[in-house]
């Protein structure tokens, strides 16, 4: 994650999430470990996948010890054998595959802040890796099609920073943020504007100019009107596979296509064929399940 | 949720979310509606499953419009058939199982405000909905016994206090809140402290004394000292069955015992026909995916 | 201000600047007033210019006093002239043009909470309306013409749903309303990707696909440049007269055009005349001074 | 800035102002610039003025990279020309005069950084220049007399502490930073408490007793009894040349004088000739407009 | 407790207190009450003494309960025996007078805010009536004479509000709220300075010019230049009743004189025999105890 | 204090509480010292007690100036003798008897931040002091017995992490942090439940499983009910020396007996000797007193 967000918007979130499991410190830990001690413990994946999230786990324990650090090993290291010196450009990175047992770096710091933080940092690295990992698959489906795939808001809340940097990690891209960044326009809208043209003049009207303006449609009739009102992409809802053939060669390029639903294997192929632009799965960041990993092998130094 | 929890702890998180979703205003709908205009809309049940989270989900409206007001419909209601009063004990409230296709009942409010919070009351909604209905679905292969099923602190980050609330509603119970509330000494602790014994002694001497104290075992001589050093819980770690079935023999019920781990039909009825008290799962909270509910047909009024 | 926005993005804001201006209480009226008062008191302009922040300027009292109300007056009503019962459409509202000496309305509410209060509801009103009237007046000069006028990031720190609010009222558009709502490309961000190509393709890459992205270029040779790249738009900082028409002959269409900088009368006639999209001025928010208004006749109820 | 103030009040409210330019990343940025890059970059005037708001600018820098670093050029340095070793006193701070063109530093840091927060110091800067320099013009015209000049709280909301230092860097004193400081009653104060005399009784009971308080009086009456009632200022509202002679010789330096309103080169010197303590004038933060500045030249190192 | 106080500054601390209490909901209550349960609870005072802080008290419940009200009972009320209709001039409120077993209100409400805010409630109004209590008997022994008793810093962190309102319950006067609001100059600024002349000279310039300056003196020679300087008031600091009484003599009214340190009932009536303005004592907040009060026979509605 | 728990807990209530001191700066540090210079000054103790929260001391001026140390003193180092190099383990350190007049530390940093934030500093320390010295008194009386002293939830808002600290300092242990961490019924409850039996096992349904549950009794009756019901701990209440030595028969070691109550030399004994687990006191928290302490010798570096 760029340093600028995981400070400004990131960090607020991972403080609260520490401050959640530890309201009144980790009795455990003070209990055994009155002194500090610099120790190092190895981060291991247990699973195959995509992995995301390690500048959020390093950032987790440096806001309980300043000086905690992540070193990452060389992709490919197994836990357990030798380790050479690597190129930085050879070492484990966000958007990375990963195989099961891999050694993916070692985390030093204090030891007790080795032992406080690791469920709160490993909560945030096994859900962005498993988003990386489930986007990353379905990504692949795509690979050499002019269709994009692209997230939804459908994101767990207080996690979207996060969540929509894992769907980048797995190689799909973002639809909006939220809705301060770009209007999409449903049917509740179109009604209460007056129709499709009237929305979309209005939210050209109080929206920043920058904002493209998004039209739902449900039939061929949406089709024409949004094209005629200028929308910049239009999302076919609901439309069947001749409908959407016939909307993509009425819009003719005028405006982008989004496709949103249930993505499954067949479904997909057949958006693609019908070249729709892009393709939007709430499934890559509500049902992604983690990525299992773990810390082991604390060692004191 | 308690309202005394849902004002104190869950409020300032839903408050985030909404504006993690709206750090500028809601673009579309501020377009088209200028007014206020009161309105309902349909909470419908898309999935079976088990609901968990209603109170949320009014919250999260009641903070755009504090007028804002879920009312709930009988249990069984289907959406568009005509709706009867009903006692309150029998309208739909968390925990309640419900069926795909089922009316859960109306949300009103100011129009801008139900477009505007939709999302983020779905994302808490569907997600605790979601962690119940596995829970529940967990649970019921325990019904009957004398063992009890537990969650863990694998919760998304800023999401314990809803996740927590919906385990309960799927019929689970929970284990710690979190590192302030109870002590579990893991290898580490035990190593820092110089074994077991004394891992104990300096737990009892700096938690309050209402904590219990839980050890983490690997094998028989683990748990012998945690028995004699007085653990409350003693948690069994990648034991085999039998090592297992000797250790509750030994333990003699001095200790609560507990397994955690992958849970499948078959190990659990292993688990459950050795004895052991509570089975901790992960993944009831990091695994569960989401119930798929959505609002429709909102009316202005 | 729409009430979700007034809610989510300014009530904190405006509960900072209540803060700000008394940390440890209103030392004055506490001392004379110790018992509640309900009182109402008279909004009063005191120049010709446009209202703009009467729901903030209604909230801030209301912090204070829930049940603190502004009634507004019609539109035209003098100070100390009788008043008549109007329809809601005919009352003053963000956006009018109000003169000097206008009764725009009552404050109603606890004596103590509208005399606290006082200084930072104005503080609040008279700036937004400040820029809202400047901001007509400048718009004013590209009525009729197909050019727009739009803001800029040049806003007072933690003001800035307030001013560009204000702009809104003024007739002006908004540009992008902060660094992760829109792309634009300068200079530095050119050299850095290597070419103005790269750097909409880095773009394009990362950025949510709703974002628009413009490109800020200082020759012919980066207008082509841009166009080829599939800019959105393109920004023309510190061109000639020739060159910016030469440019928008390149564009033909393709991209939007903006151009940026001291906006005068002259200037913005000869701009206009090249037919440019937009033009930014930072101006409406950094240097338009405030709208004088006042409180007055403070009447016990 | 005093570094206790920058810390405890300041920074706060700089980190809501990052996060309302950036609340999910710098979209450009990050697109271009995926790797650190130390930077440095100059910061030049642009307009003759008077600087203030050094340690604000440097800080905003700072909480995006906290290696980030201004470092002042000598006073009167042209941008462009070499530089030599300075003594430190002789170098660039908050009060001195600048010239368009002059170098004022360089700050260093990562380039991100540099990029993503230049928009938000600089609005810090350039309105805290902007006020220090109208200030400095304003009171000019008092010095060598007995009168002083100072500001009001007609000041940007959540920006007090910014403009009241900006003041005093312009060479005026600062009247009471808010309502919790002093007492300042007023008519509906007074009304309330049944005259002045019981008005200041009431505040001498309940200010702590370090708190002076002022009495605002509209004529000679009021003068004369908040003399007698031991008012340790009084403030002139809308009298009369020849009233406020009177009242000053009545007054007979029993209490401090202060004349408030619309502060012009000629009303100023009738009141200086008057002998009055303090002219109060809210234009200083309410109308100054900014002083145009600009970071140029960025350069990786 | 002033309205506009209680919400702005202290409602915040008091939420955070609600919080620090129960992070995740109160168990006991949430178990045994899953309804909402209108009721009433009697407060009682358990201790005579003085009461302060009863909006406080209530506000606790209304921050758990929106519709909680605290109805005051007539003063001397004893619990158990019949009440009576009183005019609001005659119920109980912050600064009477209190005996053991008296009755001062009943607190309704829904059952579980009344037993899940007890404890924060009571800890806020036992200490604070507890310091009205032990100021009450302090300003005793002042009463009849010229001098007044006032408080110091030296508060709980996060009670300042609350104490000091205490304080004046109480029946004594407040020195300066806290750093911000006037200048205490001791042996450390001075030096820094170079002299008293010189400190005082550099706080009047640097401070708002409605601040007063305070000079702290150990002997003659410093309350001669202290008066010299102009210092507002003076503060003797270990002098000998001797050079206290001579010093008094030299400043011959031309500042305030404040004497502080161990207050007892001897050394005060010396103290007020020399005729010292103000006597500071940081007992008052740092030392009075709680004064005790209970809440009983809960009774639901 | 624990690194983390500082950190987390700790931390942002002491930046709360020296904004409290200084919600503008600090007037008379800012008058004399424009410049920063680094300088030492020595804590030492003016009474005789046990020391708790220098760790809190030390961060207070941390959090204004990064840089400040405070150097911990031999143990019995007299202020004004030579000090010599001491091993760690020989250090005053938080649980330490102190002698009055006794040198603790040299703190040290940038002399604006020493003065601006003494006064928070040792608001936290001379209290949590003064509760460790008169826990330690109290503690002593117990020494030896099998009886152990535990604190209450009656401390001071948003000072329990701090108070708690200072209570095992002085030699007690702690009852539960909050309403979250464990249960304990009262009257209250036990009637809204039915009845001992259904609020224990309300409260175990609800409750996580590594809760301990405490019930309130008042007769012999509930006694037996508790043990009945499986309670982990039971309190007597109110109950005749007599009565309680029966209750402790009846119990027999199946759950912990806690004491409440006004402790005294004479009827600690009295249930020591009967052999109460756990005697708990208010007074440890709400009625200590301060330690005082004294920060002196400031000198420029």
């Amino acid at each position: 994650m760029d340093p600028v967000t995981l400070k400004l918007a990131a960090e607020p979130l991972i403080m609260e999430a520490l401050r959640e499991d530890m309201n009144a410190g980790d009795l455990s830990t003070e209990a055994v470990m009155p002194e500090a001690h610099p120790a190092t413990v190895e981060l291991i994946a247990k699973q195959d996948g995509v992995i995301s999230g390690l500048d959020v786990y390093e950032r987790t324990f440096q806001l309980l010890d300043p000086e905690a650090r992540f070193v990452r090993c060389a992709r490919g290291q197994r836990a357990g054998e030798p380790e050479e010196a690597t190129p930085d450009a050879l070492l484990v990175a966000d958007g990375c595959e990963v195989r099961s047992g891999e050694l993916l770096g070692h985390m030093t710091g204090d030891a007790r802040a080795l032992l406080s933080g690791e469920r709160v940092a490993l909560n945030y690295l096994q859900r962005m890796s498993g988003i990386a990992t489930y986007t990353h698959r379905v990504a692949a489906m795509l690979e050499g099609t002019r269709t994009t795939l692209v997230d939804t808001r459908k994101t767990t809340p207080n996690m979207r920073v996060f969540e929509k940097d894992a769907v980048r990690a797995g190689g799909a891209h973002n639809h909006r943020y939220n809705l301060s960044q770009a209007v999409m326009l449903k049917d509740n809208h179109i009604d209460a504007a007056g129709g499709i043209a009237e929305a979309v003049a209005a939210a050209r009207e109080r929206a920043p100019f920058v904002c493209t303006v998004e039209v739902e449609v449900e039939n061929l009739k949406g089709v024409r009107e949004a094209v005629e009102a200028g929308a910049d992409i239009i999302m076919f809802d609901n439309m069947t596979h001749d409908e959407m053939a016939e909307a993509i060669r009425l819009i003719d390029g005028r405006a982008k296509t989004e496709c949103s639903g249930n993505v499954t294997a067949e479904n997909m192929q057949a958006l693609v064929d019908l070249g729709v632009d892009y393709i939007s799965s709430g499934a890559l960041t509500h049902s992604a399940g983690i990525l299992d990993l773990s810390m082991k092998h604390l060692r004191l130094l």
